[in-house]
C-alpha cells in the first residue's frame, strides 16, 4: 500500500454536545465568534440555542446567514468582508452542508486574501485558516469532518471542490438532536448524501485500511436506520444516522470521491439542484459502470445491502445495486434523471464539466465524457 | 448516549511513510527536533534513518536515548532538562511504547514545568505542549495515537497513568517497514497488547459507536494475521498489524481501558514486568470476571475469534474465552501468573495499587481487592 493520510477533527457526539460550542470555541482561542447558519436552523430554534450558549459564556458574535443552499462565490467574499470588518477570530456554523462549506470558504478568504475561486482543486491553500468548530444538523454532507468545501462559481456555473488538509474543522460538535427537528424529506436525502459518501470512498482508487472500515459501517448504518428513522424519529435512529454521517465523512475526506459526485457537482452547479436529491438517480448507475474495476468491493458492499453474499462476487455485486435501486424507490423519492433535469440537451455540457471535477480522479473506473453520457441515458 | 469525544493525531500510514518525519516536523514549525529512542531502534539503524531525514530537510537535532522499558521519572525530568537546555522546539519519537512515552513525559515537564509525577491522573496538564510527531515501531502501544503516557514512579514503585488530551500527538507516522526488524517475540507480545487494548476498550463504560467499530476491526485483524505475520513476517501481514495496532489505539485513547490494565500497571511498577507479557496471563481471567456485566459485547468478541455464534451470548462468549486462551498458548509464552510473578505473597500489595489505577474506572463491572485477589489466583 502506497502512503495514505488519515485526518480528523476532534469530534464530540453525542445528545447535548451542543452545549459545549462556546467551550469549544474559547478553548480555541476565540472571543469573537463568526457564526453562519441559515434560515431553517433559525425558525427551528437552534440559532437562538446558540446565541445563548455563546452569551453564557461572555463570547460576542456576528452572525452570518446571506447564502443559499449550493452556497455562492459572492456571498464567501461578503462573509469574509464582514468577518475581518467585526474583528472575529474563530468561525463557527451550525446547518448542513452549505452553511458548512460557506464557513469554510470565508475561514479561507478571510486569512488567505482574494477570492473563493482562486483556491479551487486540491492543496491551493497555503496560510493558516482561523480555528473553525461545526455543529453539522443534517448528518449527511460530512463537511463538519471533511477537508473538502463546495461553493458555486456564478460566473462559470460550476461548482467547484476546494480540497486542503486545513479545510479539516478543528472541532466537530455532533449532537443527534438537531436532526429531530428535521423534515423528513431532508433526514432522507441527507442520509443518502452520506450513503453516496461511504460507497465511492469505498471504492476509490485511494482507500486505505483506515477508510475501509468507516465506509461499510455507515453504509451499514444507513441502510438498516433510515427505514426506521423516517417511521420512528426516536433519538436512538437519529444517532445511528448522525454516526453514519460522521463515519462517512473520516472516509470520503481521507479516501475522496467518485464519479457520482463529479456529475452531481456538474448538475449542482449548473441547474442549482439540490445535491442530496441527485444520489438516488445517478448512483445505481455509476456503480454499474464501476462494477468491473472493482468486483470485490461491490460484492462486499451488495453483502451488507442484501445481508447475505451469493455464489459468485459479481451475482452479490448486481444484486447489491437492484437492491439498492428498491431501496430508493421505497422513499418515493426521484429516482430517474428526467425527473430531476428538464432538457437532455444539457447533458452532454453536464459531462464535459464533470471530466475536470477533481472527485473523478479517484474513480475506479476511468471515464471519458462518453462514458458519462452513457452514464447519464442509462438513468435518463 | 452520553457526550463522548474522539480525538486522533493526523495520521500517515504506510510503507515508506517515515521518509515524511521531516517534513512533518518542519511543518509544525520546528527547527530543532528532540529525538527520543533506544538501543533497540539504534542497532536496527532505524535511528540513523531519521538523523538522515532530518539533515536532508535542515534540521537539527538533539538525540536522547537514556531511558528503559517501563520509563522512569527520573529520566523523564533529565530528557525535559536537555529539551530546554538545547533550545529545542518538536518532540519526535521512534520506537515502542517506552521510547514514545517518555516523550511524552519529557513534552510535558519541558512545557509545564515541575516532575513528571505532578500530572498522574486525568486532565491535570494545563499549559500547551510542543508539537509531537510519532513514529511506532511496534503496532502495539498506541503510544502514537493515545492521550495516554505511562511513567513509573520510582520512590513508590508505581506506574502512573497521565491521561490528558493534549498528549494525544500531532503526527503519526506508522510505517509497517518498522516492523520487520522487530524479533519475533516482540512482534507477539506488542500485538497481543493491542488486543488487550480493544478487548478493554470494547467492553469499557464509555465505549461508543465511534470506537467500538476500531475495536472490532483490531481484535479481527490480530487473531487473522499475528499467526501469518510471524510465519512470513510479509509486508502485507506486517501492514495489518500496523493497522490494528493503529485502530486499538483510537479506540482505547478515547474508551479508556479497565481492569486488566489497571492491574498490569501494578505488576509492571512494582516488578518491572514487561508490559505486552502480562496480558496472555491475566486477560482471559479479567474477561470472565467482565462477563456478567457485559455478555453481549464479549459474546460479539467470542463470534470473532470462534469465527462463528453458538446458541446463546454466553455460551458464544465463553467459547471465546477458552479459544482466546488457546490462542495465547499456540505462542509458546507464559500464560500463568506463577511464571512472571516469584512470590504471590507480593499479590495483595498489587491488588491494593490496582484499585487507584485510573483505568479501573472504566472497567465494566466493579472490582474491589478481593475480586482482584479471586482473577490472580485463577490465573495463578
Amino acid at each position: 500500500m502506497d502512503v495514505r493520510k488519515f485526518s480528523i477533527p476532534e469530534i464530540l457526539f453525542g445528545q447535548g454536545s451542543l452545549q459545549y460550542a462556546a467551550l469549544c470555541a474559547y478553548r480555541m482561542g476565540g472571543e469573537r465568534v463568526f457564526l453562519v447558519s441559515d434560515t431553517g436552523l433559525e425558525k427551528a430554534g437552534w440559532v437562538d440555542r446558540v446565541f445563548s450558549i455563546l452569551r453564557k459564556e461572555g463570547l460576542t458574535w456576528t452572525y452570518f446567514n446571506e447564502i443559499n443552499s449550493n452556497p455562492r462565490d459572492y456571498q464567501v467574499s461578503e462573509g469574509a468582508k464582514r468577518y475581518l470588518v467585526e474583528g472575529c477570530d474563530v468561525v463557527m456554523a451550525i446547518g448542513g452542508g452549505s452553511p458548512m462549506d460557506a464557513a469554510k470558504g470565508i475561514a479561507t478568504v478571510a486569512s488567505n486574501g482574494g477570492e473563493v475561486n482562486d483556491y479551487e482543486g486540491a492543496n491551493r491553500i497555503e496560510r493558516p485558516l482561523p480555528p473553525m468548530v461545526f455543529m453539522p444538523s443534517t448528518a449527511g454532507s460530512g463537511a463538519d469532518i471533511s477537508q473538502f468545501a463546495i461553493i458555486t462559481d456564478t460566473r462559470r456555473k460550476v461548482k467547484m471542490s476546494i480540497i486542503s488538509r486545513t479545510l479539516v474543522p478543528n472541532i466537530s460538535i455532533t449532537d443527534p438532536l438537531l436532526l429531530t427537528t428535521k423534515p423528513t424529506e431532508l433526514v432522507i436525502s441527507s442520509a443518502i448524501d452520506a450513503l453516496s459518501h461511504a460507497i465511492e470512498a469505498y471504492v476509490s482508487t485511494i482507500a486505505s485500511t483506515l477508510t475501509e472500515i468507516q465506509s461499510l459501517k455507515a453504509i451499514d448504518l444507513i441502510l438498516n436506520y433510515l427505514p426506521i428513522a423516517i417511521q420512528d424519529r426516536s433519538m436512538d435512529s437519529m444517532e445511528k444516522l448522525s454516526s453514519a454521517g460522521t463515519f462517512a465523512g473520516m472516509a470520503f475526506s481521507n479516501a475522496s470521491l467518485g464519479l457520482d459526485h463529479a456529475l452531481a457537482h456538474s448538475l449542482g452547479g449548473k441547474l442549482d439542484v439540490a445535491h442530496g436529491l441527485i444520489h438516488p438517480v445517478l448512483l445505481p448507475s455509476v456503480m454499474r459502470f464501476n462494477l468491473p474495476s472493482c468486483v470485490e468491493k461491490m460484492a462486499n458492499i451488495g453483502e451488507i445491502i442484501i445481508g447475505r453474499r451469493r455464489s459468485g462476487a459479481e451475482a452479490t455485486a448486481q444484486e447489491g445495486i437492484e437492491r439498492l435501486e428498491a431501496f430508493f424507490a421505497d422513499f418515493n423519492i426521484s429516482t430517474r434523471l428526467r425527473d430531476i433535469v428538464s432538457d437532455c440537451d444539457v447533458l452532454p455540457k453536464i459531462c464535459e464539466m464533470a471530466l475536470h471535477d477533481t472527485c473523478l480522479v479517484t474513480n475506479p473506473r476511468e471515464a471519458d465524457v462518453d462514458a458519462m453520457l452513457d452514464i447519464c441515458k442509462a438513468c435518463w
